[in-house]
Formats: structure tokens, sequence, C-alpha cells
């Protein structure tokens, strides 16, 4: 007798048949007509399930089993069966079957098929529909892959600090960190929060980026990565904003715009590739059941060699395609959405670097060019989606930095530390950060970011 | 003419004798007498660093580069020469050399040996020293061993939330997250902090845990794992403690204690094994530099079956070992740092696990044994650091959870839905935590915890 998965029996059913095999799982359907009966098990380690048959004959509690409602536990002692020309190849005629956990006829999840929307209201079931399970083994196996893509390169993974003091984008919408009482708030002198009481000493808040904090170790062990949560206090509540969500930021030493557009490029084919092989009937499902193009754009992108174009170039392509867009174009402006998808879906039909933005539309941290007026900046825009990473060469002279730094009128006291690192030893480098829920979106095809996160922390939802 | 890098170079190097190479990286000291110099130069790719031999016959700029300032970042053009019998078994001789960008000689790295103390000031530049650079190399090589275990076997990792409305544990010193002006909080009718005005509706928190969220995964996916950021606002000043540090939770259906305790010993036999094959040249620095018997102790655990005994075994053995602890000894007393130590270092010299531990001292979550008093957890013991793995087989009984949760006087209303995973099919399961520190502690031979953290977050320390 084998303990064994639904996983394993894929690489050694062939070598089981007629042998005796223990299987846990949980009840997807059953079926029953008399002395005769079926259940669809699914154990959780892959996406198939597989056939029980049970019989009054072999079953004691023959009945009960027959009786079992959807979403049950049990254990399954039997015989695996080869059934060539069937439409699964094997099957477990059960010997024995006991039951783990029962469930009640309130379980959520009946056989129907359920709204997302739906599955929403219940995010510890979710992983229990065929859908789910498959969009968070692809997520798992996404993130491995993105792990595994940077240490073959000898890439180091850094964790960046989740509490900050500091705000890397010099504006955005931050979510405050305390351990003060909010009913009695410690004021000082002026009636001001005496934020020397707090645990810190200090006001804190949650990441908006790891970049800056990263970039130190970019400057000393060349070629690193960040990969964990960051958070925005943004008030939208559209399918594409969460408040906590995860970010990939790699970070590289003696290297430049086009360096970085090599790796993230290489990145992204490896991902895509990664999760192909390793997820085929994931995959094959969303092409199915979510979006019938996926599978057909992603063999595109791993396939195809990213294209290059300047924003200036962009910004004339769009004013001559003649389309009618919903946000109007001029050099000067950001891309919208449609922009984008107009770029790397008709002009290009495939991803699309767009580098050179107008430095009034970038970040502080961007390296200037020669023209004074754009900056080493560059987006990938995707086919399906527009923008899934935005990086840049960074600005590593000293002057230039500071003169930005005050342009803006930022704090250059905030920022002395990562000035800093231009004066001692500094050198050429560039990163990019990847949204981590936008790669699975764009692997999965699912729309909604609420339905690629475990447990989505929206404005107004906290829950679980 | 090729661009490489230092780690490159340890499998090319050979094949490269007299070749023209280019190498960019950071000078870690100049020497120089008259018309000849010795540049040792670190590019970040590895621990070891390179000989670059310049010359005033060569170099244009010889005054320039003898006169380099330590943590300088430049780009040498050379050539590759094979030294055998010399301490270096290569060398490049310089070509040209190209300042990057210099560095000040008010730059805080000069060539002697700084104090861990003294570099905790300044995190952004502490990758550039030996110790730290070999520290975060190992970090971020046991995050990756961590991954491919698990990845190997089949878990699904499962990024669990950061901000929470729940508190795993019951109790917990917890960071309260807001975006209420803190200045002016928005107040109920009865002058209570209206939370209902704040971004998630509710009062919201860091997670300290990621286990209750991730149950629900492992009762679908059937074998789960997180690895993210996990806070305390514990107002302790201890080499132990930071306030934001990582944790690994594994969770696995169908499982017991035997099985929880087979794989947290295969995990660290695992990481172990893959630490000393991948970093053998800094887990050599440490050996020599921070800890003597590192090296043997790490080959003496990755060689040897963990002990298993029980809490009560474990009592009787300390009552009787003779010692004179600090904190005495009795059932039902938690095991201190010097109990655990003597335990695993001179009861059984090799890692143990204790089993069984009193109800009161362990979570409501865990599973209540038959006797009634003790609770199915475990921790496992090693020696040099206590304890460094607790887990337990969790209590899938709704009514024994229930009346656990009463007991100790939780809102059971809280829990509802934690609850409700053992009506729909619960089973039998169990799993872990795994402090990430604690493990890079373990694997170094560092002491403080502050100096295997990227960036520190400690009572009063929120800096960069």
């Amino acid at each position: 007798m084998t303990k064994t998965t639904v996983a394993a029996l894929k690489n050694t059913a062939s070598q089981l048949d007629g042998q005796t095999i223990t299987l846990s799982g949980w009840v997807r359907t059953v079926r029953d007509s008399k002395a005769l009966g079926f259940i669809e098990l699914n154990d959780g380690s892959c996406f198939s399930s597989i056939q029980i048959v049970f019989t009054e004959e072999k079953l004691e509690n023959f009945k009960q089993i027959a009786k079992l409602s959807v979403g049950s536990a049990i254990t399954v002692e039997g015989t695996l069966v080869l059934t060539p020309g069937a439409r699964q190849p094997y099957e477990v005629q059960a010997e024995c079957i006991a039951i783990e956990g029962d469930c009640p006829p309130d379980y959520p999840l009946q056989k129907k098929r359920h709204s997302f929307e739906f599955l929403r209201q219940m995010a510890p079931l979710r992983p229990r529909t065929n859908t789910f399970a498959a969009v968070f083994r692809v997520r798992s196996l996404c993130a491995y892959a993105i792990h595994k893509f940077f240490q073959e390169r000898g890439f180091v993974y850094v964790h960046t600090p989740i509490i900050t003091a500091s705000d890397c984008e010099g504006a955005g919408e931050m979510f405050q960190v305390t351990t003060m009482d909010l009913n009695d708030i410690p004021k000082d002198g002026e009636g001001n929060v005496d934020y020397g009481q707090d645990f810190f000493g200090k006001q804190a808040n949650l990441t908006v980026s790891g970049q800056l904090n990263v970039e130190p170790f970019a400057l000393s062990m060349r070629s690193v990565y960040t990969f964990g949560p960051t958070f925005r206090a943004e008030n939208s509540n559209t399918p594409r904003h969460a408040a906590e969500f995860w970010m990939i930021e790699p970070e590289i030493a003696f290297a430049d715009l086009d360096d970085d557009m090599a790796l993230a490029e290489d990145m992204v084919k490896y991902i895509i590739n990664y999760v192909l092989e390793q997820a085929p009937d994931e995959i094959a499902f969303f092409n199915q059941f979510v979006d019938k193009g996926l599978l057909e754009r992603l063999k595109n992108v791993a396939g195809s060699d990213f294209g290059r174009v300047s924003y200036t170039e962009a910004i004339e392509l769009l004013q001559k395609s003649g389309r009618n867009f919903q946000y109007p174009v001029a050099w000067g402006c950001d891309l919208q959405t449609e922009h984008e998808r107009y770029l790397s879906e008709e002009v290009f039909a495939r991803p699309v670097f767009v580098t050179g933005y107008p430095k009034e539309i970038k970040a502080f941290y961007m390296r200037m060019n020669e023209d004074g007026k754009t900056v080493a900046a560059m987006d990938l825009l995707v086919p399906g989606i527009g923008e899934l990473i935005g990086g840049s060469q960074r600005e590593e002279r000293e002057e230039v930095l500071v003169s930005r730094i005050e342009e803006l009128g930022m704090r250059k006291e905030d920022y002395t530390w990562y000035i800093n690192t231009r004066r001692y030893g500094g050198c050429k480098h560039a990163g990019y950060g990847l949204g981590f829920e936008r790669m699975i979106m764009y692997l999965t095809g699912m729309s909604n970011i609420r339905d690629v996160l475990p447990y989505p922390r929206t404005v107004g939802t906290a829950e679980y």
C-alpha cells in the first residue's frame, strides 16, 4: 500500500496497475446509482482530480459515502486501475473510504459555477475551486521563476524594509504605522502629535518601493533584487488597484538603460516559459474559460524580440494613427493604457520598450539625458495589458541629482544618505519595477487584481 | 576583450591566460611604490577580490590611480595573467583604468577593521565590507534554498496578508496601520476613534503571523508555505528582537505532528547543505573570524538524526541534571534558552524536537492531546542557539477548538471564518514557523539580529 498524491500518480500510475494505494483529498462531486458510485476527488496536489469508483459490495458505509456532501475530506484506500481509452487514463476502485471531515449542506461551493464576485466574499474557500487553485498555483510558480531567474544569474535577494521613515517617490499616499493610542495621542508643547513618543521615535510609514533602499546594495554587491510587499493608500476602487501588493525591483551596477531593458526582456520570457512548462493544465484552463487568446499571446511574447521606440517617436506614431483616443496625445503627456495598448498591439504586435520620457512625468532619481528635457526611463508595454514594467537608469551624478531634488521642492536633508551613495564610489546603474500581481494577471488572463491576491486589501476591505 | 566579473573568472580564468578582459568594481586597497601599484578590486559578484597590477609605463593616469581612495569605483581593462604558485591563481595587468566614481577621504570604511556597532550606523555602506557582503549573500542563498526545498516538493507559496484586522496569537503587541490624520482623528458620537472613517473601515494592524490565513490554503492545496515579513511592536532592546523580521510558515494537510517534524528536519538539513555548497568562502570566513565552531556545528546538524523527546521527559532531564539554572525548572514552565541549549548541546549533542507542551504555555489552535493537559506542539532546539522552529498539529475538531477559544476568553465571533475551516471538510493538518533571521544567525554565527537585516527596525530605529 502506497500513500500517494494525484500529482505523483501522473508519473507513477503506469507502474501501479492493480496495486493498492491510499489517497486523501476533498470531494468535488459524488454520483451514485444503486450499488455503484463515483467520486471526483481533488487532493490539492495538482489541478487534476481523480475518479474514485465505489460499490455497495466493497464498502460497509456505501450509503453514507453515496450521500457525502461536496467539500468533504476523505481518505480512500483502493486499487489503481489503468483504463486505456477512457477519458481518464486511470481510476481508483475503492476498498474502503474513511471520512476525515464532513461538510454541511450550507457549504457555499456547490457544484455549479460561481461568479468571481461571489467567490471574492469567501477568500478562505476560493482555492478549492478550479479557477483559484489554478491562479494561486501559477502565482507560486511565477514567484519561484523570478527567484530562479535572478539566482541563476548571481543576483542577491535583498529584503528592503517594509516600515520606513522616508517616501521613495517624494509623494504618494502612504499608510502610517504607529503604536500610539489613537484615543490619547501624545502632543508636544505646540499641540502637535509628539512622534518622539511613538515606537520608532519618529513618524513611520509602510513602504511604497524598495528602490532607494536597494540601490546601495547594487553599489556594493553589483546585481541585486527585491521581492516584497509594497503599499499604496490610494482611494481607488478599480480592478487594477490594491492597497497591498508585491513588487520585484532588480538593480544592477555598471549598467545602463540598454542593460536594464535586456534584463527585463530576458526575465519576462523566462517567467512565461517556466509557467508554460510547469503549469500546462492551469494555462489550458485559463485559455479555455477565462481568456481565449491567452496561450497564443504568451507564446508570442516569449518568442518575439521586444521592440524599442523613443517616447518622442511613440507620440508621433500615436498622433498619426488617425485614432480617436479618449485622452488626447501631445508631447509631454503621460501615456494612458489605450495608447500603450495601441502601440504594443497594433503598431508593434509584440512587447515594446518606450524610452526617454519627459522629466516632468518621471521620478527625480532618473538619469537626465543630454537634451535636458528627457530622462533615461523605460516602460515595457505588452499586448493585452499596457504597461508591465517601469524602470530607468539612475542619476549617478551627485550635482544633477541634488538639483533635481531641489527643483522638485523636496527636502534635500531627507535624502542625505541616498545622495551620499553617489559620493562614495558611485557608478552608472539601473533598475526596474515589476508589479507582481500585474504579471499574474498577464499570465492567467484574470482581469481583477482582487482575484490574484490570496486576501486582497482594498479601500474598505481587510477581511480575514 | 571580454567584460566579465570576478565570479565568472572562477570558472573561466584558466582559459583566458594572456587575454584582454574588462572588470568594473570598487577599490578595497591601493598600494604603490614608484612606478608599480596594486589594487585589490571587489566587484560585488562574489566574496573574493582580485588583484590588479598597474604600472606607470602603461597608465597615463598612473599618479591619479595610485592616489585613488578606498571605495572608488573603477573600470579596468587589462590582461589576465595566470600566476601559478602565487597566493592568488591569477591577476590582471592593467592596460588602462577609468574612474567611474571617486570617493572622498571622509569615506567611513577605511582599510582597518570596524566594529559591528560602528557599521550598524551606516546600513547603506555595510554591504561593502567582507562580513556584511557575506551575511547578505548567505541571506539571499538561504531564502532561495527555502523556496527551492518547498517548490521541489510541490508546495504552493502563498502571500498571506501583511495588513490584517485580526491577531493570530490572540494577544501580542501590534503595530496599527492607519491613514487618519493623527492631528485630527475622527471620533464617533461617544468620543471614541471612529475607525469607520479609516482606510479599511475598521482598525487594522500589521500581521504577527500568516498561519491562520494560510491554513485554508493547506485545506485546499494540501502543501503550502508562506515567506514574508511579520511584525512585533515589542519594546525589547535585545540582540534577538527586531520589530520587523521575516518568517517561513509551511502548512500541510492530512499530516500529523510526526509528518511536521520530518518536514522541519529535512528543511533544516537542506538549507544547511545548500548554503555550505553555494557559499563555501563566506562560511569559511565566518568560521575564521566570527564563530570558530561554526562549520563543525553546521556539518554536525546536517549529518545527524534529530532527537525527539517529550516535554515531560525533558523536564525530568533538566531536573536531574544537577545544573543550577537561572530559571527554575518545573512541569508547566516554559523552557528558557539555557534549558534549550542544555538539552540540545549536552544531553543530545544534536538538534532535538521537544513535543507535547502544556496547553497553558501554547497557542489556542494547537491540537489537544488525549491527556487533556498537553498539546501536539513541537519546538526544535539546536546547539548554539536554542529554539529554531516552533510548530504544532492544529486542532481540527470544531468543538474542541471553540471550547479552547472560549476558555481563553477570546471573542469567538472574531474567528468565525477560521472555525468554519473545520466545518467545511476540515482534516488533520500541521505546520510550523521558522524565524528567517534566526536561521541566518545560525548559519553565520552572527549574534545580533541587527547584523543580519539589511535595514533593521527596532525600538527607536527606522533609519533610511
